[in-house]
């Protein structure tokens, strides 16, 4: 069965999800108030998300039959993570609505057309280079000032996938150490902090945008969001609208997460550089779970099914961290802390730098 | 496999959950983010629960075998109605520990029993007569007065299983026309208005009593729920003590709905009486889902758990209205109502009366 199907869903009818993580489990715990049902693709069995859904499918994402099964008996798709194959993608597209769609996925993909993107959208973004060989990742750090990372164009995260070079003589093999894949240099940015905008576009083009998170990170991995960030209002208002212009570049409908560093004043050049997008909720926007009326998994759900979009307003002040690895055993400390609240994954597994969970810590308001 | 298991709950550990509704669906919904799976128990198909929960089973409460597989599958037992059949409770109880425990459901099963409880307790209630025949009923509408409520002790709700008595000729053949069913006369009382509290106790007796909630019934089934209700401070502290103090003399261990009446000032008589008592989540309580940040479903499950209670505090001032039969339909309107958030079962069919969903319209607390 083809579904033209750009029409919004009505409560009964089902989300499906790509990925069966914390992400896709988020999103179908929110769907459920809505009265939506949720179908979770994921090949691997032990997926978190199972345990919340109405549906799932065990499958490969290659797996065409399953996905026609699956395109088949949803009423739009959605997906908890950017690096969904290509070819997947555009089979379900064929069927269902894809949300968000595929540009945003090839823009996400590709840290090299993620920044040629962000710059003709005239958003600031470190210096980039492409780099296809030993000697253009030596040529390109030179450009760069003498520090630059160099990172895999795709996949890669939390920190795989990239190398620090401070010098031509780290950067003499670094391609070749990076498996030689097609790779992209990154001037290196001297930022103060790390901030991101969790925004939301709707498929009639209305954007919110959450407040501006302050991230900290240790060994690569978000340890906390802080919300309110430390950040003049300016530049808040400013991060916010940048989110909004990439939403409205890319024709968005979703979720998004804008990743940007803070530069110190009077260097002259933007405070503000957008670092990296995802095409999807963000564990940067945990804290609206508990901060706000409509979290980012609500909002996401409403923007995928064609509804209008939620209030991004926020009733408390809020620290998000993530328990990583055996930081999750500390949920009985935390159940008992007032003003927390603990978000588990179900993962049965823990693993060093797995993420298991994570509390969000709300306060009143700071007038 | 008989289980002692009088041990807390860990993440990963499963609640069993009699009855399918959407009260054990948003049991379920709040379990998860705890890290708890969800088994639940239940004669009809088409549960709502089954939609969210890790496992379900379909099948009759008098099914000893399917109970058997239940309690060995789950590491405590709930449910979402008081109208568990002793036979039942029982033979999960020497199994798996029930909670709230076996004297909370025989005390609300049967409104004598209950009433009789209350008064016990030093709790003030309407007076009350057992009736079992025709003259019976005549006699106690006699010394209510001459205007009463026959209702038959066990079973009925929503209005069901009830006659308004206001003259003795109406009483003559009441208690035939309710089926000859062992029945009480309950006063008439003047009530001004309707307000409930929910109330949680622990495993370790801490009680956590929510702010009390003024209550508006249309055609016996509730309607809105108002946080705060207009009640002198004195009336609500007394509303929550007297919730606690019902708490600890059933040693009870999750959370308790329980619905009184506020009488005129000025008639001499106490200006509070306890009218019922759920011993479950209760729909006057839906409104901490969206206004506290532990709702009455996370504290059932830390409670039944064996964790500890979260805060019982409230955010935010707030309006519950339930969506009965085709309300539901305005769906859309109240998705682009700011400060509204919905809820919806997941029920297939609208029936009239039938329960669809609710909103929790959210306010900032006045100061």
């Amino acid at each position: 069965m083809i579904k033209t199907g750009d029409r919004p869903l009505r409560p009964g009818d089902t989300i499906g999800i790509l990925g069966g993580g914390q992400l896709g489990r988020m999103i179908a715990l929110a769907a459920a108030p809505l009265g939506l049902k949720t179908h979770i693709f994921c090949p691997d069995p032990a997926s978190p998300a199972f345990d919340v859904a109405h549906t799932h499918t065990i499958a490969g994402y290659d797996d065409i039959s399953a996905l026609d099964i699956f395109a088949a008996s949803v009423d739009v798709v959605t997906y908890e993570f950017e690096n969904v194959p290509g070819p997947t993608a555009s089979h379900l597209a064929a069927r269902v609505p894809v949300r968000p769609g595929p540009r945003a996925l090839a823009v996400s993909q590709d840290r090299l057309e993620e920044k040629t993107f962000l710059q003709a959208a005239g958003i600031p973004v470190a210096g980039f280079w492409r780099v296809d060989s030993d000697e253009a990742a030596v040529a390109a750090l030179e450009e760069a000032g003498g520090k630059g990372i160099l990172k895999t164009r795709r996949l890669g995260y939390d920190g795989k996938g990239q190398i620090l070079l401070r010098s031509a003589a780290e950067a003499r093999d670094a391609f070749t150490r990076l498996g030689r894949q097609a790779a992209i240099m990154e001037a290196f940015v001297p930022f103060e902090r790390e901030v991101s905008v969790i925004a939301a576009r709707g498929v009639d083009g209305t954007l919110r945008a959450y407040d501006v998170a302050e991230n900290v990170h240790r060994d690569h991995i978000l340890k906390t969001s802080t919300v309110p960030a430390a950040l003049e209002p300016e530049l808040a208002a400013q991060a916010r609208q940048m989110a909004e212009t990439i939403c409205e570049r890319l024709d968005y409908v979703g979720v998004i997460g804008v990743e940007m560093f803070v530069l110190p004043e009077g260097a002259g050049g933007p405070r503000l550089v957008v670092n990296e997008i995802a095409p999807r909720v963000h564990n940067s926007g945990h804290w609206t779970q508990d901060a706000c009326q409509v979290s980012q998994f609500e909002q996401h759900v409403r923007a995928v099914a064609g509804w209008p979009l939620g209030s991004a307003e926020r009733h408390s002040d809020v620290v998000m961290e993530n328990l990583i690895g055996d930081e999750a055993d500390r949920w009985e400390a935390i159940l008992a802390e007032a003003g927390a609240s603990l978000h588990l994954y179900g993962k049965t597994e823990s693993r060093k730098g797995r993420k298991m969970g994570h509390v969000n810590r709300i306060r009143p308001l700071r007038a």
